[in-house]
């Protein structure tokens, strides 16, 4: 099971950015507490699905858009199975984004380190949410981990039907 | 560690309800699912620290926006460490609701079976997330599996601090 | 054929209520009334289809939301045929009594006492009426009989498909 | 007791015209059906009142707003007692529509064939209708015949007062 | 100097719609009315200009907006020099009348009899009178008389230029 | 005099609620001081008026729509004089509530114990206020009292007419 | 009869105020052309009613809300019979104005030199016109003319009722 | 292949209205230029497909909503493939149009003359075009060619089918 | 305890200005009321607290935003304690106003006589209300009379920390 | 006469992409037949000028934003006549590339593949529509045909005035 | 040059009023700053421009509209060069003062103490703004320096053409 | 002190982008203009603080969000001092940007050479400036030597602190 895990502007600067909103830790600390999290998930696999050996994880954070969905199309040619996409403010008005999603036909999970519902009102409105799966906001960097016990479980099931 | 688990109007009526949206399981399932889920919880929390032992969920259901509000000051008295609340279509308008959560100072995840943002337009905005510390939609009843994995780690955060 | 007749929040204040706007019959003189109207179809509907033996009415009013949708509910198990239901101001916020008449699949005749076109701005959207098949406003209590009146038909039509 | 049927804009249409959204009888299947519904009220009403003996039918429709205002004014000279009205898409912009309703001061029935609430959300708007004494929608071509029940009874009432 | 005196839907009612409004007085009333009063600006213009000899008044009604813009193509080719319109309720939302006035390059004055500012918000908004040299409401059918001496005024001023 | 004290959604957790907003009293305290500051009322009323001797309150709080509704009736039945209602959250949505005031013909105070206009945009509206004789608001407690006052004289100067 | 003609911000500027929109003349040349203009009222009156002799003028103009309302409520004091009111940018905003004009109880005549819906969205929008009797709009100066043309009817008529 | 050429409100007065905006050519030469564009097509189709040979042109131009629905309607009964339409001003509030358009069950290619996005606000609204199959804009009378050509691709490759 | 009375726009019109909201009663009235209520204050305030003898009240009241401002600074030199305010229409859009009470950092009370929220729309919304302690609305006179309760109460509170 | 064929965001994914709105040919489908189509008009134009030798076809794609407008500001180096634009999701919100548009001064013909107004409502809206041209819509590849036929006209028009 | 800096309502409370916002320093220190910056610029122009001998300030401050628009129209006579305008919070809703801007035409410079994107969000509005030359806004006094030096180098600019 | 100056989406192509509006002059002029204004600055700060020696300037300028993102985080790692930045149409949408500000944490000067609210409406709107320290609009190039200004004694300001 083939997972990109792709984070939009400004992410990049976690630890650094506004440390009271997104923590302390780097993108470099989510990546690696990500990579710990899917062992889990390939020793768990081998059990249900002679397919899937396991989660392998890809890494991707760009502050473009354009180079967000560049990264998007080449999951779809790398035959990815599921996305964990946290697109930083582009969530509020990339449309091109959202066409991306439906573009790929990769299902999406979408990812907000902060409760984007609790914050400025610009921010309560996601464009991209309306073609992922599922959403998750306010959970810090275990959002992510939650996101990947999700998308795991609905790629399974997936799989099987 | 004490965590409530709250359905709102109509979620009583789950696997009879538009089945092609919310599935064919009942709430009665979707608990005894939780249930299961929480035995995993009680003996890996047991290593970490000596205060919880393990997770006991309390389940409610009601129609009635007076009625959770009541179960939730409920919960204040009965020291509820966490809740998982899906409001059901009183996210949209319950202003009480969300006042509750703030009365009763408990942690709240909100969690959506399907994925409101991509359904009718009024459905996108929450007036109770604003005061949840997550949310999570669009996973089905795994949504409050990952929502319990969520709390738990929320809780076992504050309680180091 | 086993009709409910449902009236929301302040509709059992009918006589007391703003009588220049809702008369000056009460919801004794509506359901005794709406009996009375019954009667008629017992008789016509023998002749036409023998699985239906006239119509039964069963009567409820609530101020609650919650015992609204709770009957509601109760109408699904009690096998209910259709529903001839007043929200009252329900109608304009109440979104999960919108929800609970696709939960519980039944065809549902909206009716207005008054004309809410013609009243103050907020009762001219009606968050309900979209799950409805009908809505009827304007013509007093006749409205109920009206109502009656289409639902049999469509009752009648459907069982015939 | 002299009524009008007024159809607007593609009502001439009824058969040929999205049939899935407003079935496949014809205007001429619809002005049957009402003189044959009339004939009823005829006899009915000699008994309670002399001064009226039945009900006569006019039918008009026409897809310009302008012929339809000439229409309903040759009411007022014609002493026309009431109205029953499908505007069709004029519903939902004709001011000019609306304040003929007032100029004649004849009472209106606003009827639609699908429910106006559950279709795209500039339907749901209606100016016409606060100058109406009722609204009737979504009961397809029986709407009218539910119209014309109120209508007449309203008529009734009207002229005892 | 030929003025076209024009106007929209229901003003053919007046004296029947809404009198405490409107007025008693009828659209025949009003036609003799302003007839009277072109009387005496034939003499007093005799004396300014050579070129124009009196006011020629012409009037037009009609409830069809294209019959409207109808006339107003004729009156140009009439070579009519100036209108005075009084567009009823079109004057909320025809634009195909708004872009008529500016084909036809005819100067416009609109009138209204009521005050349109006092009445339902909806009236307050005129998308014909951006096209118009000026407007003039609230005088009952004075308003016209003032609007005939406005454009006299306006017409004699511009021959001069 | 009789007297009604109606508080809405969360009122009953005065002192345990956001108390840096709502204060460190609880609802009992508010009802005890109202109880004392009652006491004040009924010597003075003595001598102004024989019909009324004094001001006896009944105090109601719910966390429900319907039962406030209910209680709200009840107060009819009763023949409660006056109610002073906080509606909590119910405020800027509860047109039930809005139409139960007019359905009782009690005059009612709509008091706020915080200021709703120096808080989030929507607490600045209420529904209900605009079917209340006044209201009043960010006096703390103290507000409760002084809306005792103003319906005191209210109901004085309308026993007088 | 006495008639105020009372002109807001800026108006005191005419003539080297964007003179391409407002005209070259001064607003002491408006003032001298109404004074001629009353003239011929002075006459014409005299022979139709003993109790006005003429019509007798009084200007004001103003930059400040403040000194416009005072002058009016002045009139109410010196019994103004009629006010012709250019407020100027305070036609778009100035509630307080609006209110003056109902608490003198004077009709008001609105006069804009320019067609306000020929201009900034902002400016097709009065908040004082719905307190007045008439709004004349787009003839230059000679609106003033006109606006004094439609009161002396007015208060004429009202005179004689 | 017949294909209809219809258009809207003030398209007659091409030539005359604004030249700037819609060039000095009128309707006839725009016409006269669509039936010799025609002339092209009737060659090359003759060897694409048996069934049709050539392009029939029918020209109408009305400026009454309800004439256009009318001959709309008579394009489905004299079995027109295919239609261009201006509608003009009737593009931004036409729903009657709109319906017609889904009534007559005819594809439609909607043009403009100018670019109606740079515009006035209210012209880049069209509730026309979602029920055509494609909208042309801002090529001036170019602009009807295109459409032609675009129907004709359009309906052949509909015809193999 | 120096407390200040102000009154904006046209409340020095009380009495003359629609009686039918605002009474029959002038601001001297108002004013007289008051001085003879802050009578019982200084007598009641010399048992509590020795800092402060009693009531001393200022009246003022303007037509200008800006005298009312001047007056407010005037204040903070003069150490006024609190101030009640009733800014009339101004409290619509005066952001000036707003400021202002932020600027001197004085207590303020906004009194309105009528029930701002059952009037015209652009009533119930209040830009100064968000600077000030309290609002009291409805009350008529009696409004000051509360506001000036509620006022001394919240000073001498203050005065106590 | 050197033409820009500029396709924005997700458009290289054609054929892949939601095949049932875009079509199932790739984006270099689409660019080998705008090659064969333009070699059409190479012909054709030698006749008609002897400037232009043909039509020259240069494409690019992209789903960067920044990289859209780096290629536009190329164009006016490279002296591109014209530009045939399908900016994709970037249509709804890039006024950065709507500046764009201005800063080269180059006409451009907007495209879209699918009829923008008969889907979401945030297509209906263009930002970059205004500063082009002409916009085409709803005709598939084909409307790149239509675009190229259309700016190659304007340009042969624009070389001869 | 002459240069008038004029500040609007509350500006004089500079120093006392929220000074976390808007600083210690008062309405003297600052036009005392402004003072010796102009002498800077008093020698600097002596070398450029013959006709202009240095910059003289005149300061006014006014918390009320009327006088400051009084004072602009002073500075149109008295042949002020150029105006630095503060107006405070009829920034956001005073067309009379943007008026005045226009009527004397002298370039204004707009200078906000905050920056009024980070506060409120009414304040983010400026109807001045529009018939300003510039603003700057968001560097507490410096930004009447920065004002001046920009208005210099325009106006000298201006002399030069 | 260390300061970046960054140009966002075309304004590389100042000098040929509408020269009306942008002036003639290239951003080379504007680079080097600002280079000319720094040694004024040299000099000036040695006396002031041995700390910084001079204003170094960094020139940056992209039409990618993305780029200019990176930028500015390749200047936080850079220890660059202040950035001045005009994000060209960015201003209006990006939030990326926005949110890269605050990441960042480096004072920013928001610059526009043009008054933005004096165009298009959507240019009034800037979502970026709320994390700016401050803004200058409508000084053509000299807003950037203003902000230069500014931002230095910004900056020397709070190294004092």
């Amino acid at each position: 099971m083939r997972i990109a895990v792709i984070n939009g502007p400004n992410l990049n600067f976690l630890g650094i950015r506004e440390p009271q909103i997104y923590g302390y830790e780097t993108l470099k600390d989510l990546e690696h507490m990500l990579k710990n999290e899917s062992e889990k998930y390939k020793h768990m696999l081998k059990n249900e699905s002679e397919k899937y050996k396991g989660v392998e994880l890809e890494f991707f954070q760009s502050n473009s858009e354009g180079a967000l969905i560049d990264f998007m199309q080449q999951c779809y040619y790398n035959k990815v199975d599921g996305i964990i996409m946290n697109p930083g403010a582009l969530t509020h008005y990339s449309y091109a984004l959202a066409d991306a999603i439906k573009s790929v036909s990769i299902p999406v999970v979408e990812v907000h380190i902060s409760n984007i519902h609790a914050r400025e009102s610009f921010r309560s409105h996601s464009v991209t949410a309306a073609n992922s799966i599922g959403i998750i906001g306010g959970f810090g960097f275990d959002g992510y981990t939650m996101a990947l016990a999700g998308l795991v479980k609905y790629l399974n099931q997936k799989s099987k039907e």
